[in-house]
């Protein structure tokens, strides 16, 4: 089968009840583990943004460095880590998000993007937009441009387009939707 | 400068006593978010084990997936992260191993690797070479064969060889060596 024929749905299996009951996870590893999904995942996402001028992809720990790192090597880009507190041990720029629970942060290193930088956003996974929508303030604190957002899933029933366009109004681009 | 010609070692970053007082950290993420940089970190990696047969490779987390993911792209294998206790959430294959203080774990899902792939192991850096050993131990109980082993850095002077030495006798490549 080729990359361009390849059902990416196939390869994600779905855990009922993870971690919590009601809640079922979207387990991206047999996807990322097979050849013709890997490269597929990849492919598709960078060729979307291949006209865009991406000089760095950013990507959260620590899915999203599984896809972004890929896509940025793809695309002749930098790949620039978003990391959890205490992880970078340089200078950072940080963004807090709100949980269900509590709030997380992520940080980029303060040298990592430069104002004439052009930004890529890939993760494994959009759901709600938190994270997403931090990482989207994150990038406005380096004053480069964003390019647009590029996720292998996104979890349409949690509306995460909406969370996203109260703060950008890039292109959002999906490989596999879940309703 | 073409990605044959770069310094990778000009853009690694060093922090004198980081974490802890007389430790000095190699800050890789300089070289990643260098779009020249990286191309070249993953293409050497990938170029060195081209004609190894490579069907999957194995990163550890999570900076691991950083290097791994994309050299997994450029060799058409699968990517198989190696992750902390808790991270993957169906059954799972464990390797644990010592710290300076205490124990760790890496978990790989007992169905990402079979018997007739053929096994490469990329990281970020190699130190003491206790995950690396791990890895190794964790991708014999898949009964899988191991390629080799291929990272960013390697910390000559903590002899990591000697440790890998005792339990496998695949190449180990590395593309800068601190002494």
């Amino acid at each position: 089968m080729s990359a361009s024929q390849i059902n990416l749905e196939g390869l994600i299996v779905s855990i009922p009840d993870h971690p919590e009951p009601g809640v079922v996870f979207k387990d991206i590893t047999p996807l990322l583990a097979d050849p013709e999904g890997f490269e597929a995942v990849v492919d598709r996402i960078a060729d979307h943004f291949k006209d865009a001028g991406v000089t760095k992809v950013v990507g959260a720990e620590a899915r999203g460095f599984m896809v972004g790192a890929p896509v940025a090597y793809k695309l002749g880009a930098g790949f620039v880590p978003a990391r959890k507190p205490g992880k970078l041990p340089r200078e950072v720029l940080s963004e807090s998000y709100a949980l269900e629970y509590g709030t997380d942060e992520l940080q980029i290193h303060a040298d990592a993007i430069s104002a004439d930088d052009v930004v890529l956003l890939v993760d494994d996974l959009v759901a709600t937009g938190g994270t997403a929508v931090a990482q989207v303030k994150l990038v406005e604190k380096f004053g480069a441009r964003l390019a647009g957002m590029g996720f292998l899933m996104e979890l349409d029933f949690l509306h995460p387009r909406e969370a996203i366009a109260e703060v950008t109004d890039v292109e959002v681009f999906s490989l596999v939707h879940v309703e």
